[in-house]
């Protein structure tokens, strides 16, 4: 504590990222970023963009980069905001569209930063406990609120709800923003940015860190209504003109153009996931059905935090959440087909 | 205005950064842009940065990034924070430092992003006015506040205060926190740094956007003790864990080793604003002296928006600043010589 930091800097507890060790070479499983590099086409286009005009300031609104992302969803330029990464987006978007009148709402069990962003904007939240199987309890959403965050697919528990019972939600509560965090839906759900002409409270928000690659280039999108974008923008030009490097912006217009690679590398995860389930499984592991680039395991003999320590010495990261209702899982990113075989490898000598 | 947009985006008033027009080639010295690129160490140091570990996260802290600017400085790598550019530490340094309880203190006319923070995190403010020669007066600090923000030198004014009038306004509030922006501090003026250790209440906050002609890369830094520090790092964990990029911290990284480009640069942009200011007040122009990459001139018998207008029909584009005190001014920035000398031959077309 320091006497310069006002009350809110002292209250916070911020956010824990996924641990990043320097000791050793690991099996990173910890951080759900994709096993694959980012396509060709990407490296070659941030290359070409290494040059002098790194001198001059990006584009504020990065203008070339929403254009070919509302050209691939189909959607008008107005209704894309793109930012740092869509954990930034995430707060721009509490910070517009959430306030401490009333109580917003997001499950139990679901991404770690939402509680902080709301301490950190003083927003009053509820949070409503997942079904004993981890699955949406829809009739739930239905009380007043000031607004609603979902992720689907949700995390760490990887379980994914289908448009029509989203589409519930958004009907029972028209009046307030509902902030649907799709960073994992690339692998194998289908996205609600189909609904956004349909539903005025919708805001879809996506990254390019998980299905994309580029977690290291931090790049996330959001979608909806021209009048919530033009929200994120009033946020985001109070805050920081220029979120986006011009590296950024050139990898990111890449990444969207290559649609080729972008299928193979997602269906590969995907293979490879349920590969994996399938392996644990006859270990013993129970998870739900994943959705996302990681799964959540629990195993009725060995504790949890011991897998995670034991997988720790042998060199293989994932994560581990001391949390009620979730500290007997392991969140596990879905890598290669080659460490996910030293994966089940260790856990087999681990859970004898 | 939306139903869906909280009180504070209904009530925000954005900053607007200077145009960056499409429609033709401009000679653009309206955003302080450096004319010279990047160090070429720098351009390699990314392309080199440019491969398949984009997919991984960075590293949340940059440690590496921090232990070279702690070093060039001569500080500790604690008393280190950087972000997405400067723009992004001043907010988080408003979010971390101030609060509504007592009125910041900034000067009137100074960088216009300050009241947008302010308003932002719902921080009074009290406008402190420059003299008459755009001058701070020191003495007027010095009544109760919660917190002050100086730019030095400033902007758009380009004054610079000297060291030791900054300590004293640094010794008569102990207790508060004075933020010294930087940005353009490389170009002649005498960094407060190396007051960080002796004033508990000082951050310095710079940018390679200006001096390390890095605008397009987003690399802001702030110094100060641990405490203040760790005050911004908790901030920022509650607001976005990598703001910055794998890239960005490549580029930076060799653009902090890379010292002799970096003082044949800024000297050469020095030597640059030497000539025009002598050249523009030959031909009436009056200006303060300027320590920054920019000039802030007036003419005595045509009007600051005429000349500002006529420029940018003939190509050229400066800032025009519509508000009290100052509406009579250009702030003008510093290109190449060849284009500082188109912009001398314009202007005396259009004084004539």
């Amino acid at each position: 504590m320091s006497k310069y930091w006002n009350r809110l800097t002292k209250s916070l507890v911020p956010y824990v990222p996924g641990e990043q060790p320097k000791d050793k070479k690991y099996i990173k499983l910890n951080t759900n970023e994709n096993p694959y590099p980012p396509s060709p086409n990407v490296i070659e286009a941030i290359k070409y963009a290494v040059n002098e005009d790194l001198k001059l300031y990006p584009d504020p609104n990065a203008d070339a980069l929403r254009k070919v992302i509302a050209d691939y969803h189909g959607i008008n330029i107005n209704q894309v905001f793109v930012g740092n990464g869509s954990d930034e987006i995430l707060s721009f978007a509490f910070a517009a569209f959430f306030d401490s009148s009333e109580k917003i709402l997001f499950p139990d069990i679901t991404y770690s930063f939402y509680p902080v962003y709301a301490d950190f904007y003083n927003i009053q939240y509820q949070e409503i406990p997942l079904k004993e199987d981890f699955s949406l309890p829809i009739e739930q959403f239905n009380i007043p609120n000031g607004g609603i965050v979902l992720a689907n697919p949700n995390a760490p528990s990887s379980k994914y709800v289908p448009l029509e019972d989203l589409e519930i939600i958004l009907k029972n509560n028209l009046e307030k923003v509902v902030i649907v965090d799709e960073a994992y839906i690339d692998f194998g759900g289908e996205s609600a940015v189909k609904l956004i002409n349909q539903y005025p409270n919708l805001l879809v928000i996506q990254t390019l860190s998980k299905s994309r690659s580029l977690a290291g280039l931090r790049v996330g999108i959001a979608m909806g209504t021209d009048e919530l974008i033009e929200g994120l923008n009033r946020i985001k030009n109070s805050f920081n003109s220029y979120t986006l490097d011009r590296l950024a912006i050139a990898g990111a217009i890449a990444a969207y153009k290559d649609k080729e690679y972008f299928e193979k590398t997602r269906k590969k995860v995907i293979e490879t996931r349920e590969k994996t389930m399938k392996e644990l499984r006859k270990l013993g592991f129970t998870m739900p059905d994943s959705m996302a680039n990681f799964i959540f395991v629990s195993h009725p003999k060995v504790n949890a935090e011991e897998i995670f320590l034991a997988l720790r010495e042998r060199g293989i990261l994932v994560r581990y959440f001391k949390k009620p209702r979730i500290s007997n899982y392991l969140r596990i990113s879905i890598g290669t087909d080659e460490e996910m075989e030293i994966l089940i490898n260790n856990l087999k000598e681990i859970i004898k």
